[in-house]
C-alpha cells in the first residue's frame, strides 16, 4: 500500500487526499492552517459555462470540475457528510444591454453540447429577474441559467477531509518541511521534529508553496491574488435559494444557507500576505453591490473574509512530477476556479499517483515551465 | 438616373445618401431633427473585436464596419470634409482579475486572422495601463488593442451629408408621410405638402419609424433604449490622444478632440421617448466611472446627451426590401453598434438599390420577421 | 433732485435703485452682466432665525432683512411685479440626533421674542417630516420653522429693476471705470466712453469691485467663494409648496415654482472667477443630497448654476461713504446672505444717499477697515 | 457604614461605584454585561463649548463634567490606574462656509469666561487643518479647539471600576431583581437567587431600566438611539495625536490610541435592542466620512461597535430619589453626552447619597416627570 504525504490542507489538497483514502492508500494531510487560506475564504459559483474565458486548457477543467460535483457530493452523503454547502440554485447574469446578454446566451448554448447539467438557459427580463433575486435594481435584464450552483468552500473541504479520516487517513496542524536524500523525496519533517517517511510527498500549498522549495533550491511560479469577501445576513427574505448574481462588473453576489448572501469579491494583486480588512476593499465591495442589489443595505453585517488566490503567470493551474526531484508532485494556481476544479484536479492526482489511468490528459498543466532553478 | 428618397438623416441614412450620390443617383434625404436621435448623442467606440458577442451575423457587419472606416474616412477627405472625429487610439479594457484579460486577449488574437487591422494586442500592468490614461484606480490591469478608434457620430454624419450635398444630393430639414399607390410607394409627402416622388424610399428612421409605417397598416418590431451620456473636459491634461477605456461593466470612457472625455452611457428600455437627463442617470454615470477612473472628478462638466438606440427582438440589425409594397426599402435595428456598422450597411443598400454586387449577404438580416401586418 | 449711479445690477444694486428711484432720485444703474453673477446663481432660503451664527452685528441685519420682505413684495406688487418666487413655504432643519434639534429649537424660540414672523416651531418625528417632503431618507427627524420662505434671486431682482424704470430708473448693460476729478468722483464713463455724471456714485459690484476701485489706488478686501448649484424638475409629485430642507450638513434643498427643487450649494474658496461647473462639485451635491433625500434620484435634470459670493474678512457686509474720496459709496460682503440682507441693506443705503434716518446704526459696518491705499 | 447597591457599570454606575467607595461607603455594584452597553461601543469627545446645544441645565453637566477629566483622570493614576484613553488632542470642527466657522469660533469664545479650559480658539485654512488632519479633503477650514480632549469609555470604566475593587468594592457580573418590603427597596436578588441587602440601591441601567422597575409597577421613560460605530487603524501615519474632528454633519473622526480612529456613529431610533451591524449603517459611515477625509480609505478595518444610548424625552439627564420607594435611586438619560458628564454626575450622586454637600443642584433633573405609575 502506497503512503503519500499531501502538504496543504485546502479543497485541492482535501480532495486528493479523500481519492487516495478512498482508493485504499495510506495518506497524511498536513495543514499549516494559514490565515488568507485561499479555500476558507472562498464562495463557491459552479457555472463556468457562460464565463468569457474560452482557453480551451483552462474550459477543460472547469467544465469537468462542474460536472464532477453532483456525483461527489452524493459520495460524501454516504459518508454521512450532508454540509458541502452545494446546491443548485441557478445563476442570473445581468447587464442593462440585453445585446450583450443574447451574445452570453449564445456562447453558453454552444456549450451545452458536451455540458447538458448546464440545463436552461433564458433571457429573462428585469421583472423576472427580480422575482428570483428581489433585492436587484430596476433596469437589468439577466440571462437565467438553471444548472448553476453554489458550494461553501470550507465545508466541502471539512467533508473531504472527515470522510477521508472515517477511511483512514490522518490529518496533522503543523508547519512542515521537505526531507531530502540525493535527489529523493523522503518525507516531511513537522514543527515538532517529527519525521514522517512515505513514497509520494504532494504539495498543494498554494501562495505559500515557495517556502517549501526554497530549500531545494527551486522557485515556484506563483503570485497571490488577494480576495475580500463580505458576508451579510438577510433578516426580511428567505433567500437560501435565491440564484447566484453576476453583475456586469469584476464582482458577484451569491446565497448561502442561513439565509447569508456573500458579497465580493476584490481582486488584488499583492506580494504581501497580510489579511488585512481595508475600508477602500470594503467600500468597492458595497459601493459595487449597491449599484445592481440596492436592497441589499438592509442586510446584517456578518463577516468579511479575506483569502489569497494563488496564480500562475498564464493563470492556468499547474500540476503534475517534478523533474528535478524523484518522490515530489506539485499541484498549484487553481486561481479563482479552485472550488470549481479542485475536486476534480485532486481526484486526477490522485489516479496519478496510484498509477490509475487519468480522465485528462495532464501535458497541458506542465509544471516544468513555473519552477526555477534558484 | 435612379432617384430614391432617404427618410432619416442618422449615420445610416447618410451613409446611404453619400454612397448613392457617389455612383450617381439623385437623392433627397429629409431628416426630422428630433430631440434623442441615437447619432447624435453616440459616442463612437470602433473596436468590436474583443467583444464578447460572437453572434456571427452581428459580428461579421461589426468586422467589415470596423474595416471599411480607413477607407471611409480618406475619401470624406477628399470632399474636403475633414472633421470626422475618427483616430485610431487604441482601447484599453480593464479588469481587476488578469485571467478574465487573458480569456479577452485569446478571443482577440483569435480574430485577427481575418481582421490585421486590429493591431497589437497585449496585456499591460495597471502600471502601464495608468501611463496611457493617468485618470485610471490602482489595480486595474488592461488588454490594449493598438487598432481601436473612435470617431465623432455627429461630425461624420454631418460630413457624408455634406460630402453628398457636394455630389448634388438634397437635404431637407422636414416631417414626412409616404405616398402610396395600390401596392406601390411612389415617394413622400413633407409636412408642407410638398410631394416629392422617386423610384425608391429607404426608411432609415430608427425609433421612430413605425410613425411612418403605421399607415401602411405595417408595425415594425423596434424597441427603444435610452442612452444618457457625459462629457466632460479635461483642464489639467492633453487628453485627446489618449485610448478609450472599457471598464469590467456596462459603461466606458472616450476621449475626444478638444480635450473631451465621454463616459457613458446608460441603457435604459423606455416606451416613452423623452430625453430627460435623470439624476439616477447622471449619478449612475458618475459612481460608475469614479469606481474605475477616480482621477475624472477633477474634470468640468460640459453637457449631456440623450439618444435613442433602436434594437430589434433579436438584437441583430435588419435590412431590405419590404415585400409588401414595391419600392419600400427599411433598415434599422443597429442598437449600440450603429456608429460602427452604419456606414458598412449604408454603403451596401446603396448599392442594392443600384442593383450592384454587395459585399454581405443580405438573407440574415431580413426585415421580414419584423415586420407584422396590423 | 439728487443723480446717483449704481454700478452693479445685482440684488443689492437693484434694492438700492429701487428705493432711490422711489424717494425721487434719478437713478441710473449699470450693470456688466458678469457670468457667476451671485444673485443669478443664488437660491433664496429666508431663514435666518435657527442659524448657528449668533453674531449679532450679523444677525441684526438677517434678522431685519427677514423681516421686511413681506412688504417689499408687497410694494413690488403695486408696480405689478408678481413674479419674485417669494414664498412662505416654512423649514425642516435635519437631524439623526434630536438632542441637537431640541437645542436649535430653544435657540430660535429665544429669538422669537424679537422675530414673531419666524412663527411655529415645532418638531416633527421623521414619518411626520417626511409628510411635509415626501423625498427624505427615514431616521431623520427635524425642527420645522413656519415663518420660512423661499425666494427666488434673479425674479426678485428684475422685478426690483422693472419697478425702478417704471418709476423713470435708467438701467445700463455695460462696463463701466469711475471718473475721478482731484478727490471726488464725479461719474463714470461706459464701454462706449459715453460719460454719464452723477452727484453720488455707489459700488455694489461684489467679488468684482476691485476693478473699479484699483484705478483709484484703493484695494478693496473681498474674496469670492464659488457655490454650484444643481437645478432639478420632479415629474412624481407637485413640489412647490413643499417646505425648504436644511440637513445637517454644509448643502440645503429648496422648493420653487413649476415643480423645480434646487440642490446645493459647494462652498469653494477661489482666486480665479471661473464658472465652470465640476464633476468633483456634482458628485459632492448628489452625493450629500442623497444621503437626506434619497427619493430625489428620480428627479429630472434641469441646470446647474454657477455663482460668486462675495465675503469679506469677517465675513460680515460692509458698506457706507469712502473716506478718500467724495461721492463715493461702496457696498460688499453679503457673502452666503445676499439674499436675506440685500433688500434690507439697499433700502438703509437709499436713505442714507438721501439723507434720511436708517433703521440701523452704519457704523458696526464701516468699509473703513476693508479698504487698503496701494 | 452606609452600603450601597449600583446596578449598572457603564461609565455612569462605575463613576458611582468609585466615588462613594473613596468615601468609605460599603459598594457592590452590578454589570449585566449586555450586548449594546453605551459605554463599551462609546467614542469619547470631551468637547462640548462649540455645541449647537445651549440649553443651560445640559450645557452646565456638560461644562462641569469636561472641567472634571483632567483631575480624574489624575486620580485614578494614583490608583496605578493608567489606561483611561485620555488626551488632550484638540478638536476640528470643519465647515466648507467659513462663516459659519466664524460664528462658531463667538459662540466658543463666549463659553471660555466660565471654561478657560477650552483653550485656544482658532480658525485654520483648509491646509492649515489638513497638517493636523492629513486625511482631510481639500476645502474645508476648521475651527480649532486647544482643550478639547478623547477618552477610551470602556478603558475608563475599567479603570474606575478596577480603582473601586482596590478600595473595596464588590464587582458582580449577574442580572439582578430589586428586593421590595412594603415601600421600601431593601437590596437585589441575583440570577442565582443570591440576595444582597443594602441601604441604598442605585438603578443606572441605560436603556435596560425598565426591566427593574416593572415589578414595582413603574415605567420609566427612556428611550433608545443605536449608534453604530466603525473603528479602523491607519498603517501609514501616525494618528494618535491627531485631533478629534468634527465634520459639518451628524458625524465625526476620533482618533485613539495603538493608531486607531474611530469614524461614526450612527443615530438610530429603535425600540428593538438588537445590536446588529447593518450594511446601511455602515455605508452612511463610510460614505459621510470619505466625504470630508477621503484619506480613511486607506485605512485597515478593525470593528464595529454597537451601543444604545438612553434618552429621555426632552434629551436631559436626570437622576435622584424615587419618591414613590424609598431607599432607591435613579440615573439615566445622559445620551450622546455620556461619557462627557457621566464621571461628574456620578461623583455628585456618590456624594448626594452619603449626604455631602453637592456642587449642582439636583431640581433641574428631577426623575418625577420620567416615572409613570402602570
Amino acid at each position: 500500500m502506497k503512503k503519500v504525504i499531501v502538504v496543504g490542507g485546502g479543497i485541492l489538497g482535501a480532495a486528493i487526499t479523500f481519492e487516495l483514502a478512498k482508493r485504499g492508500a495510506q495518506v497524511v494531510v498536513i495543514d499549516r492552517e494559514d490565515r488568507g487560506q485561499a479555500t476558507k475564504a472562498a464562495a463557491g459559483i459552479i457555472c463556468p459555462w457562460n464565463s468569457q474565458r474560452r482557453n480551451k486548457k483552462w474550459y477543460v477543467l472547469a467544465r469537468e470540475g462542474a460536472k464532477y460535483y453532483p456525483s461527489l457530493v452524493n459520495e460524501l452523503h454516504s459518508f454521512n457528510q450532508l454540509n458541502t454547502g452545494y446546491k443548485k440554485v441557478g445563476a442570473l447574469s445581468l447587464h442593462s444591454d440585453e445585446a450583450k446578454l443574447e451574445a452570453m446566451k449564445e456562447r453558453t448554448l454552444k456549450r451545452k453540447i458536451e455540458a447538458p447539467e448546464i440545463g436552461d438557459i433564458n433571457i429573462l427580463t428585469s421583472t423576472e429577474a427580480k422575482s428570483l433575486f428581489p433585492l436587484l435594481a430596476p433596469g437589468y435584464s439577466a440571462l437565467h441559467i438553471s444548472g448553476a450552483a453554489r458550494v461553501n468552500g470550507w465545508a466541502l473541504r471539512n467533508a473531504l477531509i472527515d470522510a477521508s479520516q472515517q477511511l483512514g487517513a490522518t490529518f496533522i496542524q503543523s508547519t512542515s518541511t521537505l526531507i531530502k536524500e540525493h535527489n529523493t523525496i523522503k518525507g516531511v519533517k513537522l514543527s515538532d521534529n517529527t519525521t514522517i517517511y512515505a513514497d509520494e510527498v504532494v504539495i498543494a500549498a498554494g501562495v505559500w508553496a515557495n517556502e517549501l522549495l526554497e530549500p531545494l533550491q527551486l522557485s515556484f511560479d506563483v503570485k497571490a491574488q488577494k480576495g475580500q469577501i463580505l458576508h451579510v445576513k438577510l433578516t426580511d427574505h428567505l433567500c437560501s435559494d435565491w440564484p447566484v448574481v453576476m453583475p456586469p462588473h469584476d464582482q458577484y453576489l451569491l446565497t448561502l444557507e442561513n439565509n447569508n448572501i456573500v458579497i465580493g469579491a476584490t481582486h488584488e494583486n499583492t506580494t504581501e500576505l497580510s489579511d488585512t480588512i481595508t475600508i477602500a476593499g470594503i467600500k468597492e465591495i458595497i459601493d459595487k453591490a449597491l449599484l445592481y442589489a440596492p436592497g441589499l443595505s438592509d442586510a446584517v453585517w456578518n463577516e468579511v473574509k479575506v483569502g489569497f488566490r494563488p496564480f500562475t503567470n498564464d493563470f492556468l493551474p499547474v500540476f503534475g512530477r517534478l523533474k528535478q526531484y524523484a518522490g515530489l508532485t506539485i499541484a498549484n494556481g487553481l486561481g479563482a476556479s479552485g472550488l470549481t476544479m479542485g475536486p476534480f484536479i485532486g481526484k486526477q492526482l490522485a489516479k496519478f499517483l496510484l498509477e490509475s489511468e487519468c480522465e485528462i490528459d495532464f501535458t497541458p498543466y506542465s509544471i516544468d515551465s513555473s519552477i526555477q532553478e534558484l
